[in-house]
């Protein structure tokens, strides 16, 4: 297996993009090339997400993206994975390079759903939950979240203002994070005077609508003669399915693919949770960071929700959490989420970071949710 | 790079499936699995295609497949390349088993469209085109197909027999083959007295729109210790993307995806055409036969056209094409089409192919393109 290098990654600003999701993926992807120091003629396979683009009539789009770049003969695929769909096509491309079969690949993600109205968008997202035993029966992601935070509050002791801190240090970090949907802090009080959406989540718990692009260029480290980047070193790639429905799990203090993906993505690096310096998690929900920290092992059951108000995952903590501002206020364009967890590791090792440095980054580990949890993706980098 | 087989392919009966595509999915699964002596807990990673999952409000549909199987903690994605979906999964799974990161692999694609009625199938299929430049301005699939087929016919002597023969040739091997949607034979003067949907195109030169599922699995030559199959050896598993808008392209007398991709296999496999005993092709219409031989190097250029009717490539020939019955009448449920020409292999060379056997299984050749050649996937196969 060959070392493998992401040596590249760009990101546009997330929220509302005037351009179509085949545009911004072209867009973003040049610049991830660009960035790298290579041209598109040295990629050999383009691995796209783009869960939602029936939305805006086009399926087949790694083809129309390819000859954007001017690489028309090579070969793309789509890959989805409901809101893991770009990790698991960053699993490809590392599997592809890793394995001798290219050189370097493209992984570029992308979403755009603004043109549709907020229901319509609702319903899009639903479709990755089991539609003949949830989404028929009304659930959506809020619902379905509200009911593991449900859970989790029962089980152990919490306040809203250790959800609240979550809200909070996100948007803080988000504010100082040019590619972010939300470029502003929130207050604790603001926190606790929005609206509730799905009883325990308030309004400020729960991730936007974003459209937005990512973009990761991946190479075999043997082919990087000189890079012009600080290349991360794709220490672990790991991949988990979970029993789906909630319902049919032992218990909803926590989602077992996270458990499963870290445990395999731990053991491929050789690591232990104590070994990394900063991580992006999937917090599309509050609850939904404090369920991967337990689950990841940073942290024993019940006792992540207070993190963050402890200031242990703040910027400036000893174990810095979504400092790009997470799914929950730097936006969840679904197929561009996995992808961009990466771009905000691959900026803070390089120094492109500017006004949210984490003080170590030596290592990181990105963890991204496929809905509620019916697949993982957990990558662990490096520095070389 | 480990030698990797084909262990075990399953199809339903395509046509009108009364299941929804995640059920017929599992089961379809489940048999190649049990075929091939496994069981669901050898399989390592599942690769789904399901392009049109959405019409049945289903995405992320491989942690449910999975799920059914008994197998939730295996990772899963689904994979969308348009007509070539489940090829493109096939592809995946030989890198992931060929490069050593998981044993065995299940690859299964389903589709269900029969639930719209036809113009929102027809737009369903429209996606696969570029919208901004084909789709928007009315191009469906049955008239960019129709372009290619008056191109062809503007450049070559070919008379409207040479594509009936086709379409007869077609219906003939259908009507031997259980999985098959359209089980009946046709003369030529039924195709000659079908009606004109695009010009050149008949009725009969066109695949029709079928539900459909089928699974292959795919495993390490090292860990198969006593298979119960004759496992189909991967001697290539190629790619490759093309310009795709045909107005963009120097010519329209073939699709220069599939030659790109078919220099790629026969170079993997050290073959040539003539070592191939018989083959599956893209057949989404009758032109679509033609050029793919041409375009694989099997025929010289404007001279595939009439190898029907001179009974080359009938099922007695000397170069069987599509003795499933292709697309045209086997039926064509988009994700499931590449999948299910290496069912048709798999039981042609293990006898399974009742009543429609081919003369020669030492080699085959699967042919699976995407939309008019945005992407295509050439596999070639042998026995052990």
């Amino acid at each position: 297996m060959r070392e493998t290098w992401v040596v590249g990654a760009a990101s546009n600003r997330f929220g509302k993009m005037s351009e179509t999701g085949r545009e911004a993926a072209t867009r973003v992807s040049l610049q991830a090339i660009r960035q790298a120091g290579l041209g598109p003629k040295d990629i050999g396979y383009t691995f796209v997400a783009n869960a939602f683009g029936i939305s805006e009539h086009q399926a087949h789009v790694g083809p129309l993206i390819n000859n954007g770049l001017g690489i028309p003969d090579v070969p793309s695929v789509t890959l989805e994975s409901a809101c893991s769909s770009s990790s698991a096509a960053l699993h490809e491309a590392f599997v592809q390079v890793a394995g001798g079969f290219i050189d370097a690949a493209l992984v570029v993600g992308a979403e755009k759903l603004s043109h549709m109205d907020t229901l319509s968008a609702t319903s899009y997202f639903a479709i990755a939950a089991d539609y003949a035993f949830e989404t028929k029966n009304g659930a959506t992601f809020p619902g379905l979240y509200a009911t593991l935070a449900s859970a989790y509050r029962q089980a152990f002791p919490t306040k809203d203002e250790m959800f609240g801190a979550i809200a909070v240090k996100n948007h803080a970090n988000a504010a100082r994070n040019p590619h972010a949907h939300f470029q502003k802090e929130i207050s604790m009080a603001t926190y606790l005077a929005s609206p509730m959406i799905a009883t325990p989540l308030r309004l400020y718990d729960c991730c936007p609508f974003s459209d937005g692009a990512a973009a990761v260029v991946v190479a075999a480290k043997e082919v990087m003669k000189s890079p012009v980047t600080e290349p991360l070193v794709v220490r672990a790639s790991a991949r988990s399915g979970s029993v789906t429905d909630m319902q049919d799990r032992p218990d909803l203090l926590g989602l077992p693919a996270t458990r499963t993906a870290a445990a395999k993505a731990f053991r491929q690096a050789k690591m232990e949770p104590k070994d990394i310096d900063f991580l992006e998690v999937h917090d599309c929900f509050t609850i939904a960071e404090v369920l991967a920290l337990e689950d990841l092992g940073f942290f024993p059951k019940g006792s992540a929700a207070s993190a963050a108000q402890e200031g242990t995952t703040t910027r400036d903590g000893s174990l810095p959490v979504n400092s790009s501002g997470g799914l929950k206020a730097k936006g969840h364009p679904v197929s561009a989420t996995g992808a961009s967890q990466v771009v905000e590791i691959f900026e803070q090792v390089n120094g492109l970071a500017k006004g949210r440095e984490v003080p170590k980054t030596e290592t990181a580990l990105a963890h991204n949710v496929g809905a509620t949890g019916g697949s993982c993706s957990v990558h662990i980098f490096a520095r070389r």
